[in-house]
């Protein structure tokens, strides 16, 4: 089947998809973006990532792409379907529209709309069985990290810098040493008195809806959760450690600036985690992600 | 006679000058740009404007576009030419290219290269005559300020801001509170000593090829200059200040936070340095910005 993408009111073939070079997420970054996997034809929490997206929007004075929560939701719905998969991930983009260059943007300008469709990013085996190693770094990312932008130019490079290193992710540090969320996932650490620890909400990270998820789900499970922030040290120093995103879901960490958490293993309480996680999307898609 | 844009390797209508919607550009903000004036055909300082682009493009690990620093020249000339225009401006941008949307990217990639070109910005009678007003802000941008990306997000949002306010530009201020440049401009002030300030090089700022000539032609008139920090506060009580950018050349402000410099008129200093300004670039082009 054809792989076919929604750009401004069309659907096109994926490889014709196109924006003007006016178009101010090009020139400017001035634009905002979800991605949301799909299990059976169903968004995994699409609503929160709905909600996520207009308020990214808000943010920047960028009106709704179209008249409608409803019509927006359609055409992701649409989109999904005339692509024949079962399951994948969207990718959806909003920018401020097509103007001649100017930092200064017009009043009513007409928003661009993009949406994509790609296949299932699997769960890696040898990820959830032997976890995963990140590093720290200083965050150099502009200060409203709480808006899913499109400027991930740094981003890009510190992603980048820890797939060169053969790290899974860089967990970025404010000026005060404390973790704020990895490059492109959020970070947890589980203290060695079981607590689930992770920055709390706030300019300095993304409000990740996997974060939604799996604090509920710890909380449900009785696990103590606490949201605060940590430094690098007290991350190196943990029994265990997670990062979680939309398509990698969560991912147990076993390394943190090369120093061995507890004995190197992937722990208990990622383990009992991850079960329950995998089991909330089956209830929410009737799709496992993972089976043993 | 039709507006032409220059798009890998095309001369297209600009009207029809697309990229497609997974160009690194539109969807990380993965790419360099330069904006440049020509007068009589000919680019103002348009080597140190393709010194910067190459600067940029190498710091973010992205190869040039073109076989040789003579070809992108060639293409500037040429879609310059095409648009049978003696004065304008450029926009030029490079991007790491198009692949499947993955903060990771490959080696070997193509980058994308976008060249078009602008009707002339006539230089302001009333900004120069009368001077315009500025505030200060904190700085919310990446860390990496000496790159001329497209992750104009920030500068979008302060711009507007400055805008909104009836302000010409918003001066950003460090962490320690001194001031690094504008959002979209070089930041300079004048002492009661006479000596003109501006915040010396580094990761703070972009390397302005205007500065660089304001600069020479202060040295060269016996102005002392100094590159240095300035904060907020001795901007406010300053003499005269400045500000400068390729497509806005000099112009003068007599407010900053609504603190009125000297007897809030255009300053002398200020004058001599315009016409300075004014006669060089005659002297490089052959045309005059601005006749009295």
């Amino acid at each position: 089947m054809m792989r076919i993408a929604y750009v401004n009111g069309r659907y096109v073939p994926h490889a014709d998809a196109a924006v003007s070079v006016e178009d101010r997420g090009y020139q400017f970054a001035d634009g905002v973006y979800e991605v949301a996997t799909f299990y059976n034809g169903i968004l995994v929490d699409g609503g929160l990532h709905i909600d996520r997206l207009l308020r990214s929007l808000s943010e920047l004075g960028i009106p709704q792409p179209l008249s409608s929560r409803a019509a927006l939701q359609h055409v992701i719905s649409e989109t999904i379907r005339r692509n024949g998969r079962a399951n994948g991930y969207i990718y959806v983009q909003v920018t401020r529209g097509v103007a001649s260059r100017d930092h200064v943007y017009k009043r009513g300008m007409r928003p661009s709309l993009v949406v994509t469709v790609s296949r299932e990013k699997k769960v890696q085996a040898k990820e959830i069985q032997n976890g995963t190693e990140v590093i720290t770094r200083p965050d150099i990312r502009w200060l409203r990290r709480d808006i899913k932008s499109i400027a991930l130019l740094p981003n890009v490079l510190l992603k980048n810098e820890a797939t060169v290193l053969g790290k899974r992710e860089i967990w970025l540090t404010d000026e005060n040493g404390y973790i704020c969320e990895g490059a492109v996932s959020n970070a947890y650490i589980i203290t060695k008195k079981g607590v689930l620890v992770t920055r709390e909400e706030g300019v300095h990270l993304l409000s990740g809806i996997v974060r939604h998820r799996v604090l509920a789900l710890a909380r449900e499970a009785g696990i103590k959760v606490e949201e605060r922030a940590f430094t690098a040290k007290e991350a190196e120093s943990a029994a265990e450690a997670f990062l979680s995103s939309s398509t990698g879901h969560i991912v147990p960490v076993v390394r943190v600036n090369d120093k061995q958490l507890g004995d190197g293993k992937v722990g208990a309480t990622f383990k009992q985690l991850f079960a329950l996680y995998v089991d909330s999307i089956e209830v929410d898609t009737g799709y496992r992600i993972w089976t043993v």
